[in-house]
């Protein structure tokens, strides 16, 4: 079976994002991970901002009560959580680019919202510790928050969000189809590895 | 880093020994899957189809009988189980056997007896239930049990076995440093992308 469509979960500060668009420019398809936002903007009526905060965050206090600050956004009032309406978003955007062609998409639990579609390749790019903190140091720079403390905090709010949402397990390596230590295998290789099994699928 | 030892864990019906199997002779290595059952008696002094039977498990009620039964066999009485001795014996062996050099070994928690050796390659085979359900009558024939249900069975005892004595979540990708899925990858392109990454490691 061909695979067009690539989706790629990622730990923070695992290269997954960088992979992901090498992924694309190799296969010259496009690539979705921040252009998603504006997608979801236009589906859901958030603005980008919001949803680049709150995308893959669990519903929680934070967001009932951003939503109750914001009531002239549709829907919040009306029984379903701020977080419901930008998941329905978020699952629309999400097939709705799948049904146009190949194409990478990065994060936003795409893995589960397209796991009947047969085309497509899912993804788990992980790492060590030590190299996604030096990475994120390097390209988000410092905080008041000690780089480990980063990976966790967010991390434990995509695994809360795909489990509240899908009832899976983030990481378990059962729901991808290639799962790579990108701290063990390089950011390159691992580009390489995904096109050279997209290639092969065709 | 050269990796030289590959590790290799597996759902069962996965393929994962037969891709072991490919690897270790593509590569012109010593394999390590039933071979390791003989260096374990040896070890252990339990003899060979104990420890076939009873490896994988978890300390359970049919072991301590079987110890108990057995009352010759050295240390059951002593206030370690059965269980616990047989580990003892598989850390050894397989500590032993890397040692010696470059070698694939299939299953027996060797990824997380090897974990602090930076020489290993750690992998983990899955495959979907039709593809395992498939493979396992054609190669071991029918039972009593339904193919899915023996699926189960086996896959729950290496999962209780695996967080008894490493205290972590088998199947999680984090403890890998690559994990596939045979049924979309394809058995023999499994085993030829582990090759490819040890030889690109050297």
């Amino acid at each position: 079976m061909e695979k067009r469509i690539i989706t790629i979960s990622r730990e923070f500060g695992s290269g997954g994002r960088t992979i992901g668009h090498l992924v694309a420019e190799k296969l010259g398809i496009p690539f979705y991970d921040k252009e998603l936002v504006d997608h979801i903007a236009l589906e859901s009526g958030f603005s980008a901002q919001f949803i680049e905060e709150h995308g893959e965050h669990a519903p929680g206090k934070s967001i009932f009560s951003y939503a109750f600050a914001h009531q002239s956004v549709p829907g919040v009032i009306d029984g379903i959580s701020t977080a419901d309406i930008l998941w329905n978003a978020q699952c629309n955007v999400i097939l709705q680019i799948a049904e146009k062609g190949p194409c990478v998409i990065v994060g936003r639990n795409a893995d589960y919202i397209l796991k009947d579609r047969e085309d497509c390749f899912h993804t788990y790019i992980h790492a060590d510790k030590a190299f996604r903190a030096e990475r994120i140091v390097r390209l988000y720079g410092e905080s008041e928050k000690k780089p480990v403390a980063r990976l966790d905090e967010k991390d434990k709010r995509r695994r809360v969000n795909y489990h509240h949402y899908t009832g899976r397990t983030w990481g378990k390596a059962q729901n991808y189809d290639l799962c790579l230590c990108s701290s063990t295998l390089g950011i390159e290789a691992c580009a390489d590895m995904i096109v050279s099994i997209i290639k092969k699928s065709k």
